[in-house]
């Protein structure tokens, strides 16, 4: 039992000037976390007891899924990141250090690496697979903008597993068989989750999949259809459409456009002086030239154009995860007069002649919607002109295609199933299909039934728990606090005693006793000097499912039994009052 | 239960090349921990077993008096360290690290400092006091030689704890809880321990003492007394003797000692020249003047001479401890060309006049026993010369004392409590009594009674686990593999099958399964390639408590029960084979 007199507890009042989301503020302010430095934090007693009831749910359903329990270093050496080539590809989210002799180490973000070279160096033969081992472990990765509390984090625990299979059918059964585990354990948790087509981004490999819990403060976003596509925007692909005839097009011609530097003004002009017979002319039908930088992990700032049609903008996550690992950022003033050729507003690819940028080594990709025998205006190149009824595939062909415009609600799912609705979630799991990278690259071969050396087919498996107890808080909660869910809170019921009545008290404690006697987990408030209103009120923050109040009904014999989430209210005779509670939180637990 | 046959396991039968201590060795061969990089290591599952094992144990103590969990970060802010001198004072054991931004970050050795701030941040009355915090968390240290696998690595688990306190009565009561817990878990862990006083070194602070596990092994050595004094030989104090009448003592007198630069020379030179009329000189009589060097953290390398009674070299690890924080190393020839007026082998503190070497800023310190009124032959500053009958206090005054001379078996206890004998051991546990260090660098104050601003008097409180859990191997092992105590062993009974028979199998599956029925946790050697002699030496390498043999016996509807410590054999009915089993393991257990 806990109580509350001892328990090494404050909480506050006010709201952390730092605190963004609704689960940040509350988890500081009932005293479960406390910061320690940018995206870093500490953890109190409650918030302890929190995470270890996530991590014991996490553990069941991974070691009930047949996967091995395995610890590794968060401290790892450089040489096998630098063999698959994320000491580098990490770029600066990498924490990095040197050791007294000068050796290269670095806290591993995800440990690839290091299950992969275990299991090399353990097993040799086809007989030993499949396998998947994992561990709970501290994480680390040295974000740019840490934010929303443990939601984006710069140390923080995850679940990693890993599976080592012979061929990629097995490959294939290991990964439903993590898919399976998660879709229990969130569950279990009472956690609303989807499940959506991703980008492997840094991690390499082909299939990738996320667990996005649906919450607005998420910073992720996805897109559905109704019928049944689902992806993170960053693996939305678009449809390449059909070539369009374009005998009939006029020969493209460049016309005066004074001041138009952006496509709302070029399209005001393009209606007032150049008119189509048909319907006025709208952004889509301009073809803006969006400027990038790309810098390689420790390589060099490049300049990249891209082409999409005038009525989308860039999405810039969709290009890192495109263009991965690489960071992308729009080209500054700077950036831009270091190439002449380039005229800010009215850049164009050109008709026929060779690109005026090429030659300065720059790429011009275009949006797959620029399909052959599409006609746009776009920039001549010069100050104050623009071409028009340029046709793609006729007059200019560009240097490839990047799938990186931003995706709007209404688009058609690729898969043909509708149109796309757009949502925000967390990202609570990334579970990958790496294929061979990992084992190509550290040698991790088996001998299979014939005697031949094979490369082991691996996945890999993340589940953020640090993250997937923000999100319990994000989705639990009211403007009084935190509303944990049976399963994973700190302590079911908060006995609290009322007055100044000794009486009240004794019985108070008696049926904390009570209830910690029949494996109710308990915190008493036990405290002499605060007021039943700090009382209630520290019950409501600190968010146990059930509140047990001893006070003014105590002289009729009655307690009163409160559920958090609910509001609703017993009142129950002080001799039931243990059995009527443990049965509750039993069937809160649903067990 | 566990299957060998999908067990994630490799056992090996060569000891790893680079394993130096038994504990080691057999952890790596039985498949528990792997190395990683030097001093850090990866758990494999039965590792792991072990570990949480021990961890709970741990926790349980910890809880029972009346100690709250927390968790801090490893990644921690340079800024609090900085304030404490702890920054500095870690010198090259420190791992530290910066981030995207150029902030330092320290990988944490132990978390004084942000304890201490947390307390801060939250507690502000006397009220609140006393408390005492812990956590159960992954350390760093950059140890120069780390050695002994788990004994000496540079990531570890540690247990560490702190207490908080109005006054020093209040924090003598918090040291002895603590204390006491740390007597009750190594009880219950089966560890034989000592407890010795300690120095307490970078950490600062009065009082501490360590908890040794007397292992050969073990790179401490301490010191006992028959009459009950026990210390580490850091912190062994030599009794100043009282002074000696020198009356009667001649004037001092250079003679020439050609080609005598080290005592034994020196005294057979003596013995032959200058012979004592009343018995031979001896290596006690001569003073020798050790050249070291000291090395602050981010500080100068200075020289130091020390004045030693011959017969007794300097302990370079008593000289840490008493310098601390400080490097200390021998002079080298380098060093020692530096000073002009040193003639090595000729040192000697001079004859009234100023030192030689204090002009070049070298201080000169004497052992205690180098007391007033001593006699003496040592270095007359001149090569092929020392000085006789030299009296401390009469013919020169050190500049201090020092008491680093190697402490030797059969040198008196300082308490008088009788000889000292040493013995080796690793530390297991170390307490210290901060007093107010952490507190008063960090601004921990609360009110008082009487409103008055106090500062808290804190206590700190370090046990090593996976260091626990190596001595635990290191004492429970014989030749042919581990033998754990039933109260950590990763499995309480390692049942095998041998032979190809398919009842064999069916048969030993049925105990396997009846006994994890009645909660006693089994491993199961199901493997049907593996020889019954590959099967028993892993079974005598991973070291459960009980091994249940089905076999050759069970025609006659027998199975054998081995005792894994003693070697005894029972044959045992296969009927009532399960229930006999849990009942041994309980025994064992001391349930």
């Amino acid at each position: 039992m806990l109580r509350m007199s001892t328990l090494f507890l404050r909480t506050l009042r006010e709201d952390p000037a730092d605190a963004e989301v609704p689960s940040h503020r509350l988890l500081v302010r009932a005293g479960y976390i406390r910061r320690s430095s940018p995206g870093v934090y500490s953890w109190l007693p409650l918030g302890l007891k929190v995470l270890a009831k996530v991590e014991a749910v996490v553990r069941e359903e991974m070691d009930a899924a047949g996967c091995q329990e395995v610890h590794f270093p968060a401290l790892q050496p450089r040489e096998p990141y630098e063999a698959t080539g994320r000491w580098t590809d990490y770029g600066p989210n990498l924490f990095r250090l040197k050791d007294r002799k000068d050796a290269d180490y670095l806290l591993a973000p995800t440990h690839e690496e290091a299950f992969t070279l275990l299991v090399k160096d353990l097993y040799s033969s086809y007989k030993d697979l499949p396998i998947t081992l994992y561990q709970i472990q501290t994480k680390y990765r040295d974000e740019a903008r840490p934010r929303a509390g443990l939601i984006r984090g710069r140390e923080f625990i995850m679940k990693d597993a890993y599976s080592f299979d012979l061929d990629h059918e097995g490959l294939e059964a290991s990964y439903q068989a993590q898919r399976d585990a998660y879709q229990r354990l969130f569950d279990r948790l009472g956690l609303d989750y989807v499940i959506v087509s991703a980008h492997s981004g840094a991690m390499g490999g082909s299939r990738s999949e996320e667990f996005l819990c649906p919450v607005e403060v998420g910073e992720d976003t996805y897109v559905r259809s109704a019928g049944g596509y689902a992806a993170n925007v960053e693996a939305v692909t678009t449809p390449i459409p059909p070539p369009v005839p374009f005998d009939d097009a006029p020969a493209p011609h460049v016309e005066d456009t004074p001041n138009t530097p952006t496509i709302d003004s070029l399209v005001d002009l393009a209606n007032e002086r150049y008119p189509r017979p048909d319907r006025p002319w709208t952004a889509a039908d301009t073809l803006k030239n969006v400027v990038l930088t790309v810098t390689p992990p420790g390589g060099k700032r490049e300049l990249l154009i891209v082409g999409v049609p005038g009525d989308r903008d860039v999405d810039l996550r969709r290009a890192e995860a495109a263009l991965s690992p690489a960071v992308i950022e729009p080209a500054t003033e700077a950036d831009l007069t270091k190439v002449k050729a380039l005229v800010p507003g009215y850049i164009g690819p050109g008709v026929g002649e060779e690109r005026v940028f090429n030659k300065a080594g720059v790429r011009y990709l275009t949006d797959p919607r620029v399909a052959e025998g599409t006609r746009w205006i776009t920039g001549a190149n010069a100050q104050g002109k623009h071409v028009f009824d340029i046709v793609a595939g006729r007059d200019f062909t560009a240097d490839g295609t990047i799938d990186i415009a931003e995706v709007r609600a209404g688009d058609p799912a690729p898969d043909g199933s509708g149109p796309l609705e757009l949502a925000r979630g967390v990202e609570i799991g990334h579970i990958f299909q790496l294929g061979t990278k990992y084992s190509e690259a550290l040698g991790l071969n088996v001998l299979d039934a014939d005697g031949k050396q094979r490369t082991v087919v691996m996945g890999s498996y993340g589940l953020g728990v640090t993250r997937v107890l923000a999100v319990l808080a994000e989705l639990n909660h009211d403007e009084h606090g935190l509303v944990w869910p049976a399963q994973v809170a700190p302590y079911h019921v908060q006995v609290v005693a009322t007055g100044k009545d000794d009486a009240v008290f004794v019985a108070a404690e008696g049926v904390a006793e009570a209830l910690t006697a029949l494996g109710v987990e308990v915190c008493y408030d036990d405290r002499r000097a605060a007021s039943p209103g700090v009382k209630f009120a520290d019950a409501e923050l600190l968010g146990a499912p059930f509140i047990v109040v001893v006070g003014r009904g105590l002289a009729d014999g009655l307690i009163e039994v409160k559920t958090r989430r609910t509001g609703d209210v017993e009142n129950v005779a002080i001799a039931d009052a243990p059995a009527r509670v443990a049965e509750l939180v039993k069937a809160a637990l649903g067990a």
